[in-house]
Order: structure tokens, then sequence, then C-alpha cells
């Protein structure tokens, strides 16, 4: 399936990789797509999926082309799906509105459909290309890919700290770290989430209300967007977080993770205060198991992309277990010494050797304060380094 | 003294600036300066100092120009001189070469003759305007300048570390935190110090040789660059540097630091090491009076421009008391975990409005690494933050 592309099947797929983001909020459990329709070098249709309920983007962009579709090339960020869904498989719609030729930036992740759709068109007589501009159609589902394939959430581990590497002074105390444009950076990394991951501990300190606002977002569809709130997801192994917690009276779901079956009172409690609460089995060290936390999410709650906001213990436990996808260090520009609380607690790290390399892939300035993108690098057996999957 | 300035103006005296880049690694302790000369709207001459012993800038431009400096503009980074040195006053220089006008980016930040220069082509008849690009005629020289108005270098503090604010592990190891780039980035900001400065406990820790070398400079001029070795200034109360300590078989000069003269035996074992040993008040604490110790190197040894290489208790100490002019902080893309070495021991810093708060200025990849450059905020009486007075 490998073919040689122009430069003006670039300059489409672009545009309908554009497009596709314009769902980055919305789209949530489903993938974001972008589909332009183009015939005689004229761009005649365009469309993207808004929210799940909706049609898919080909439909929109097959609408908008109307007639001029007969003999067009359409370029879809996403392989065209092949089910029965609320319209109808989006691969007969092409076929049936006579596109001559399909051009897709990636192939359906889910391995249960995979080539399906392509393969519907090819033996329709329909031209398809496959691959153009892949890596930035990945880019833009990390989540439903890693939840299609690996049957889990992306996580992204988002950290505010002092330039020292300090999220908080040794008391505790540590609001405004960082400044209005960073805090409108976390609020758009939540509100590209699924779900909101937190260890009771960080609730207990901070009474975070993990929600999205629509004034911080800065985002003309703002009020769109908060109509979906991201599941609230806290794991609480001994059932702690306090009825009065502020995130229990918020808009959205609030999912208390425990391994606690026998606290049925607490429980009921809980549940009365407006928590949903959910008993996975503990770890061997007697906590939440983190990797089935994360299977559940993915299989329960089709969890796509899951942003952890929590201190340095959780933070550290997910680095240790490689669970970590993706971080995002929000930097403040001032020093809180020696004494202050570290980023990550990484205990047993105590030679050189062990050191948790990353790959930094951007650092920008945020405002007064610095936005620091990295991944983890995973260790091989070997004990050379190599880029840990990111789907 | 102020005056307009002409979009010619400034391309001859960014050249000018460029040019005194060139004597950057060289020209310690004297101030790096260039200047173009320029009849007829073309360049006629061209000089910068090079080092201590060769000719100004000004008599540089001037041979180059030769006759056709009758009537042209010389354009200056700094104030001519006006004392007779090794070649005479470069304003009478200028004045016997019958330039017709002279810009000069900055007056001469010693007190003592600043002016002067400016005030002797006056009364001989030159056009004299003042103040084109002095900022950055200001950056080039910070030590220069600190010494001449404050009595006292220009403090450039250089740290390594994590990206989560750790130097090295809990046991002290921490070769090779940053890598090969990084690594030539601090060898230039070597090159450019008068002196570099460490604690002794961080000398028995890693026995640094604080030395520049030619090969790791990347520099054209890398063995010319060499000739000049940075002293070396070890704060040592107690005369614990080890008589084997690598720095002091090492090409250039290793000044000791201590407050104890009645360590006599030590101190002459020292001596015959290699080192040269000066006792400095202690302050309240009975450790070096890093005040005192500023200003001794400023007088004494002509120390323009200071890099701090040391650990984490001398850094901190020095920010705490606010002798900090710059912090360089390479970033290496790893986490050494919560176990791991500090960046900085502030003692005493307990609460959020107790925090150092800094204004980065830069933050760019070097190789693997990053480099952030800040500097620090000075708090005022009344609590608000000003920036503090770099010169």
């Amino acid at each position: 399936m490998s073919a040689v592309f122009s430069q003006a099947d670039h300059r489409y797929m672009a545009r309908a990789l554009q497009l596709a983001q314009k769902g980055l909020y919305t789209t949530d459990p489903n993938p974001r797509v972008g589909c332009v329709i183009v015939r005689d070098e004229q761009i005649v249709g365009e469309g993207f999926h808004l929210c799940a309920g909706e049609p898919h983007a080909e439909i929109h962009a097959l609408n908008d082309a109307g007639e001029q579709a007969l003999g067009a090339t359409a370029y879809v960020t996403l392989e065209p799906c092949s089910h029965t869904g609320r319209t109808g498989p989006c691969a007969v719609a092409l076929q049936e509105a006579k596109v001559s030729r399909v051009v897709v930036a990636m192939v359906d992740p889910n391995p249960q459909v995979s080539g399906r759709g392509i393969r519907l068109l090819e033996e329709a007589g329909v031209e398809v290309a496959v691959g153009l501009l892949e890596s930035d159609a990945r880019a833009l589902n990390p989540g439903f890919i890693a939840r299609m394939t690996q049957q889990r959430p992306f996580v992204r581990l988002k950290m505010a700290m002092s330039l020292d590497g300090r999220t908080a002074m040794g008391s505790g105390e540590s609001q405004w770290i960082t400044g209005p444009e960073a805090r409108t950076q976390v609020q758009r990394l939540r509100a590209r989430s699924s779900a909101i991951l937190s260890g009771v501990e960080s609730l207990i300190m901070d009474d975070s209300r993990l929600t999205l606002r629509a004034e911080q977002l800065q985002l003309n569809n703002a009020d769109q967007v908060v109509h979906r709130q991201p599941l609230r997801v806290i794991l609480d192994t001994h059932l702690r977080l306090p009825l009065a917690a502020a995130c229990l009276s918020e808009p959205g779901r609030t999912l208390v993770i425990t391994t606690s079956d026998h606290l049925e009172e607490k429980r009921e409690r809980l549940t009365q205060a407006g928590a949903e609460v959910q008993v996975l089995p503990a770890g061997s060290d007697g906590r939440i198991d983190l990797v089935a936390m994360l299977q559940w999410l993915a299989e329960n709650e089709q969890v796509n992309e899951l942003l952890v906001e929590t201190g340095a213990t959780l933070a550290g436990a997910m680095l240790d277990a490689a669970l970590v996808d993706e971080l995002q260090l929000f930097v403040a520009p001032t020093l809180l010494g020696g004494e202050a609380r570290p980023l990550f607690a990484l205990p047993g790290l105590s030679r050189m050797a062990d050191q948790r390399r990353l790959t930094i892939h951007d650092m920008r300035a945020v405002g007064r304060d610095w936005r620091i993108i990295a991944s983890p690098l995973a260790t091989s057996a070997s004990g050379e380094f190599c880029e840990s999957k990111v789907p």
C-alpha cells in the first residue's frame, strides 16, 4: 500500500489534519478526524468530527461537496469506517458518492476492523493510498490509538514546579507557583483528556476541583467544551477522601478507585456525597494495581487520554512502572530551595546508572513560565536506551 | 549628550560591537572594545582590543584607516581613554588623526575617568555623540563595569542539573549529567571569566581541574585562549584541600582563600603543592565573608567576571546573600529522583512568600541538554519585586 504522494496531496491532507484538530476538545471518546474533498484542484468539501452522536468527518465533507464529489479525491486523516453506526459506514458513503480516489493518513488502529474500510473501497473500484502524513495523524489521537492497540489510555503527566524542581514548600504550601497563562494550558490539557487522575493525598492537601472552567480555557468554543467535564478519577486505597471534597460537588462524575471492599459504610457515604466507588485489585504492595487500573479505565470508561495531576508519590510510582507516555512540566521562574517538596519520589534510585532518561520534545515560554514536553526513554534489557513506544 | 542616530550609525556601531566580541576570551582584565572608522559611507578602518599589552581598538582601527581617517567618523563601543598607557591616550590619537566625529556606545564606567575622553575630544573640536546601542555595549563587559562601579566582580553561577532539579545522586555520584555540547558551553563560560570560584567540599568530592581545555572549547583561536587560564579560587575555611588535588598541578594559578591564619604548617604545604594561600576575614557565621572575598578579588586580582562552579551549599549561600548576578543552568533530560542532591541549599526558606523569584532571559537546546539563563529578582523592603541591578 505504499504510494508516492504529490505536493498537492500533502497540502490537502495537511488541511484535513487542521480540520480534525477542531474536534480536539469535543470528540471524546471518538477519535479526532478531518476530511477534505478535492476536484479539479479545488476543495469542494470539508468536514470534521465534532462529537459523539454527530456525523463522521467524511459525511460532513460529502454533504458539503454534494454532486461535486463525483470523480473527486477524498483526503481522510483516519481510515473510513466500515461498520454501520448512526450514519452507516463512511466507506460505503464515499463509494456511493462516486469519489474516484481516497487518500488515508493512517489505518484504523483497532485490530478488529483495521483495513476493512480500505478493502471495501478497493473492492468497489476506488483507488486508495495510505500513509500520507501518518505521524501527524497519529499525533492527533494518541489516546484512541493506545486504547485500541494496548487496551490502556495514553498517560500524560502534568507537574508544576520551580526552576529547582520543587512543587511546594516543605509544609505543602503551593498555591500559585505558575501564572495564569500556564493555568490556561493546564485547562486545555484537561479539556482534551477523557479523564483526570489524582491520588487521594493530593486531593486532601489541595482540595482541587479538577474541572474545566470556561473562562480559563480561552477558547472560542469554551462553552461547548465545558459541556463535557472529564471524568475525575481518584486513587484512594483506604477510602480517605473527605466527604466535603470540592470535586464531589462539581459538574461531571467523580470516580473513587479503592481496594477496600470491606469499608461498606464509607463507600455508601461517598456515594451519597456524589462519588462513584469502584473496587479494583491491589498490587503486591497493597496499593491499587496501576496497570489493572489503566486497563479498567480503557475498557469500562473508554478513556483515551488520561491526565495525571498529582503529587510526588503517585507521579513517581507511575514513572517507575513505565506507565507515563508524556510529561508536561510547567516551570515557574523561582527557587523554592532544598527543603521544599520534590517533583518525583523515585525510591530506590541511588546510582547514576539508574537515572530515568527523557527525550525533550519542546520547551517554550508560557507567560512568565516555561513549558517542557518530554517523554521517558525506556531502558532495554541490555542497558541501552530506546524511545518508549508512544503510539 | 543625547543624540539622534541614523540607521547607518546603528549599522556601524553594530559592526563595532561585533568586532569587540572577538576579544571576548582574551582581553581580561581589560574590557572588550571594538572600533569602526567610516568615511563617505565606507568602512575605512576596523579594530578591536585583543589582549592586555596590545593596542586598544581605536589604535588598530586608525592604523587600518591610515590617511582616510581624516574627516571620518569613528564608532567606538567604549569611551576612548584619556590616560597615557602603553600607546598614549586614544582620545588624543583620534584627534590627531583628525576624525571629525566620534560616536561612543557607552562612557567609561570608571567614575575616576568617566567623561574625560569625551571632554578631551570635544575641546579639540571633534563632534561627539554618546549612547548608541548602549545596552549592547554594557552587555559586552558586565564584569569590568561591576568592578569599576561596585568594586566587585560580575558573578555568574553555573549549575548542571537533571530536569527534576538534582545535581548528583545522594551518594555524590554525578559524572556526565550533561553532554559534550553543554561541556563546551561551560568551557566557554570559563574562558570569558577572570576567575572560577569553588568550595573546598566540591573540590574534595569531584576533584575538578577547573581549567580550560583547547579541544573542548571548539574555538578557532582555542590555542590563544587557553594561554590565559582563569584564576582558580577555592574557598576553604579550615584548609582541607587535599595536597594531591588535581587543580594544583594544572597550568595557571590556584588561590586558596581561608580564614585560618593559625594553620601555618598546612598553608606551607599547600604552597609547596602549588597553591597560593590568602587569609581573609570570617563573617559572623565563622565562614569566609563572601562580600569581603568578592571585593578582595576585584581589588587585588582585577577579577571582572567570576564563574561560580560549586555545590548546593556555597551556591545557596551566594544566592541567599544576593551576590549572584546571573544563573546559567544546564539541564539534562533525565530524572534523578527525590533522594538525589538538591540544586540549592536555601536554609530558612519555608514559606511561599520567601521564594526566590527569577527572570528567565533565555532557554535553548544545547545538544541533548538545555541551557537556561536567568537572573535573581531582588525583593524590595516593601515586599515588591524589582529587577536586580545587573550592570
